[in-house]
């Protein structure tokens, strides 16, 4: 009996860091369209549900630290619990850039923060964005290591259009000013940051399932 | 004789965040040096010894693992030892920071990235930051919640001169030109995160010893 709620715990760690994973991925999806189409209502939404992000962050945080006071497991479920801890962290991370992306848009409304020839690069971070966060829930409810490898995909991808960011930027026939360059850059990393994020999260449950590092595990 | 083991496996936990702290004050203000007088050496220095953190982080992370998984620690014990793991965290992704300031000044080596009308904020910035790193070490070491309070204080100076900084970007009298504004920017950003994760540390180390938030703490 005692046994199934430890085991009920520990699947509801697993479960919550799934929902994490999906709840940030829709807030960087709405805090992109906030950002291309200057829509306040859409930026104000994803700050204001930011807290419920920091919030779930909290409540794992508090669940995994009772399964340890009072299960106090081994081996490998101590392992995964203790690195639970660090991946809610890592998206209650996401969470914060897509917040910070929405307050780039809700600073510049009415206006657009993104001039038209940056939407694009923008669009495709963006979707990447939301496929690593799909991908990297995927990676943690079914341990699925080929989705991790998708996730490091990703994130050399984003780390392509983040250089070609400042190519734009820094290319003579720019002339969208100062301001929108400070925006770009700061927006730019926000992306990069947040795939950063999700590949330190897919690198930790492959080492946990595996026991070796991503760069290593051959699928 | 194991409580014994277990009080000094407690205590290198402590002291290995402290040296953590100290560790990543010194990047700064090295990496700092490197950017300001375009120092290669420095800048070098600062990107190899970032591996020297990450390693401290991963060692400290194991010796985490280990206490929980042979001691089992309990109360107070069991929440230190995880909190440990959060700020460990913390302080390598400081470690991370110094380290992309470094970059930046290798980037631009042999010319400066800064041009000198900045030079006077980074360096206030700079000192800001590790003053932060000093305090944060004194709050691990000696559960002192006026060094806490400190390090609040001393990152809300730090988003005061981060605030600054883009004051000047955006003066029309600045110009630098768009790459200088991009360096600038991320810099800044790099500088006002360090403070940022201090902060974070320090607040869970005040949470830990008295039960509160550092807001509600009365000093």
């Amino acid at each position: 009996m005692a046994r199934t709620a430890y085991h009920d715990a520990l699947d509801e760690v697993t479960s919550d860091l799934v929902e994490m994973a999906d709840l940030v991925g829709s807030a960087m999806n709405r805090a992109t369209a906030a950002l291309l189409e200057a829509d306040l209502t859409a930026a104000e939404t994803v700050i204001a549900q930011d807290q419920e992000i920091d919030l779930r962050q909290k409540a794992l945080e508090a669940k995994a630290f009772d399964l340890l006071a009072l299960h106090q497991p081994m081996a490998t479920d101590l392992r995964t619990v203790v690195t639970s801890l660090r991946m809610s962290a890592d998206f209650e991370r996401m969470g914060d850039l897509a917040r910070h992306i929405a307050k780039v848009a809700r600073m510049r409304y009415p206006d657009w923060a993104i001039p038209p020839a940056f939407r694009g690069v923008i669009l495709e971070m963006n979707a990447l964005a939301v496929q690593i966060a799909a991908r990297t829930g995927a990676v943690i409810a079914e341990k699925n290591v080929a989705a991790a490898l998708d996730v490091e995909r990703h994130d050399d991808a984003m780390d392509n259009l983040h250089r070609r960011l400042f190519e734009m930027l820094l290319d003579p026939s720019y002339d969208g000013g100062i301001e929108t360059a400070i925006d770009v850059t700061l927006c730019g990393r926000y992306y990069e940051r947040f795939a950063d994020h999700a590949v330190s999260v897919a690198r930790r449950v492959v080492y946990l399932v595996t026991g070796e590092k991503l760069g290593d595990v051959r699928v």
